[in-house]
C-alpha cells in the first residue's frame, strides 16, 4: 500500500494531519501514534498493552478498528484545504486472522478523492516477532466540512 | 431493539457474558461497561470522558465501533453453549450524526442465529441531555468457535 | 420494517418513484416490480424465474443486491424534491439464508434523511409456500444530487 | 489487481469456473462473461445494453454489484477442492463514479484464503472509448460448503 500518487493540496499536510491526531483523546489514550504520512496516504501504530486487549488477549476488534478508520480518515485529510473539516460516513472492516503481536500497524489509503466525498481502503498489520500478518481489510467513505466552524479540523 | 424472541442455551448466559466483558481491557480501559443482557440481546453504555474523543470534541469514531462490535458479539455470545468461543468476522457502520453529550448506549442483537456464522444489527445511541439520538448503526458477522482453547469465551 | 414516519417532500411522490423505476431497464429486465411505495418506505417484488438464478438454483446474490439497493434508493427517494436526483453511495449486503422460493420482496427504508446523505436500511424476504423467511440484511448510504441535469431522477 | 500467489487446489479449476458460471442464469440474463481465471483472481465482463442499465443511463448498481460478487467467489472457488461448494456470506461495495461506457470489467481477487471463511476484495472498471475507470470498490465474504450436496459448485 501507499503508492498513491495525489498532489497535497497545502505544503504543510503532513504538520496538519500530526496537529490534528494529537488531539484526538482516543489516540493518545489508546496509546497510538502516526507513524508516516504522505499524500493520501497515513501509517498509525498502536504497541501491545493489556488496556487495548480482548477477553482472549488479542488485539480487541474495536482497536483494529479505532486506528485503522483513523488512518483512512487522515489519509483523506492530507489533501484537504486547510480549512476543510472531515467526518467519517461509514467504514466496513473484515477481521483475517486473530491479531497479536507486539504491535499494531493500520495503513489508509485514498482510493478516490472527490469534492464531497472520498473513499479509501486500508489494512491492519499485525507485527509478531517482527513478521507482518494482514489481519484487517477496510473499506471506508469519507466526507469533507467546508464552512462550519464546530467541525473543522 | 431489544425484542428479540431466542431462548438461551444456558442458564448463566447472563454472567458468562458480564465475566467475558471483564476480561476486555479494552473496555474497562474505555470506561465502558454492560448495562443489559437478554437472549439475543446486549447493551453497553460508555460515559463522555476526554480520552475517548476525537479532534472535534465528538466521541471517537472508533469509541463507537469499538462499544458496538462488542455490544454484537455479547448478543450472540448470550445465546452460546457454554464452551463456545466468538471472534469478528466483520462488522460495518454507518456514522449517522455527531456523537455527542453525556453518554453512548451501543446496543446490539441477532438477526439470524447460525451453526457457524451469526449475524447481528446494532445501533448506537448518543444521550445528551437525556434526548436520545441514534448516531451509528451496525451489521455484523460472527463465528462461533468450538473446541479450540486459544480463543475460548 | 415500514414503520416510519416521514413527510413527503411532494404530494406525487409514489408517482415519481414508479415513473424513474420505470426507467431501470434492470429491473424490468429482471421482472422486478414495486409493490408499495409509503414516505420513506419502499417494496420492491421479484418473482421466480430461471434468468435470475445462480449455480445452484437460488435467486443470485446480484439479484437480492439489486432488488434491494433499489428499494432503499426509492425509500429515500420518495422524501427528496422533485428536482432532487439520487446515487448510491455505497451498500453492504447480509446473505442470511439460501434465497429461494415463489418470490422475493425487497424491502428498504430510511433511517435518517439528510441534507447530503441519506442512509437507509433494507432486507430481503424470501417467500416459499407463502412462507416468508428473511435471506438479506442491507445497510445503505445515498446522495442527493441537485442540479446536475445528467443526473436527474 | 490479480497479482495474487495461490496454489490452485486442483488442475482444472479454470474449467470448473466456467462450468459453474455457465449455470448462473442471472449471467448469461445479463450477458455478463469470465473472461480471465488464475488461481485466486476471477475477470467478468458484462458489454453495455439497455437490460442493465437505471434511470439515467448508467449502468445500475445492481449490476455493478452482481458482476463483481460473482468475480469475487470465482477467484475464491478457483482455490477449492472438486468436492467444496461456495456461498456468498456478505459483500459491501462503494460506487466511486458513475457506471458509463461500453463495458464493465470486474475483478475479483483473493485476499485470506481459509477453511471455512474466505475474503476477497474486488473492483469494477467502467471503459469508455477505451480508458479505464474505477467506478465502484468491493470488499467481500465467502463460506466454503462441504458435505452438502445440495449448495454443491
Amino acid at each position: 500500500m501507499g503508492d498513491t500518487d495525489f498532489a497535497p493540496a497545502t505544503e504543510n499536510y503532513a504538520e496538519r494531519v500530526r496537529e490534528s491526531f494529537s488531539k484526538q483523546g482516543m489516540m493518545s489514550h489508546m496509546g497510538a501514534e502516526v507513524t508516516e504520512v504522505r499524500p493520501g496516504y497515513c501509517e498509525v501504530v498502536l504497541p501491545h498493552r493489556p488496556e487495548i486487549l480482548q477477553q482472549h488477549g488479542f488485539f480487541h476488534g474495536g482497536a483494529l478498528a479505532s486506528i485503522v478508520d483513523t488512518a483512512g480518515g487522515y489519509a483523506a485529510f492530507s489533501l484537504f484545504d486547510a480549512d476543510d473539516g472531515i467526518l467519517t460516513v461509514e467504514f466496513k472492516i473484515n477481521c483475517l486472522a486473530p491479531a497479536r503481536g507486539e504491535k499494531l500497524l493500520a495503513r489508509g489509503e485514498v482510493v478516490k478523492l472527490g469534492r464531497t466525498l472520498t473513499v479509501t481502503k486500508g489494512e491492519v498489520i499485525a507485527v509478531e516477532d517482527g513478521n507482518e500478518t494482514v489481519c484487517g481489510l477496510m473499506q471506508q467513505t469519507l466526507m469533507r466540512i467546508t464552512g462550519r466552524d464546530s467541525v473543522k479540523g
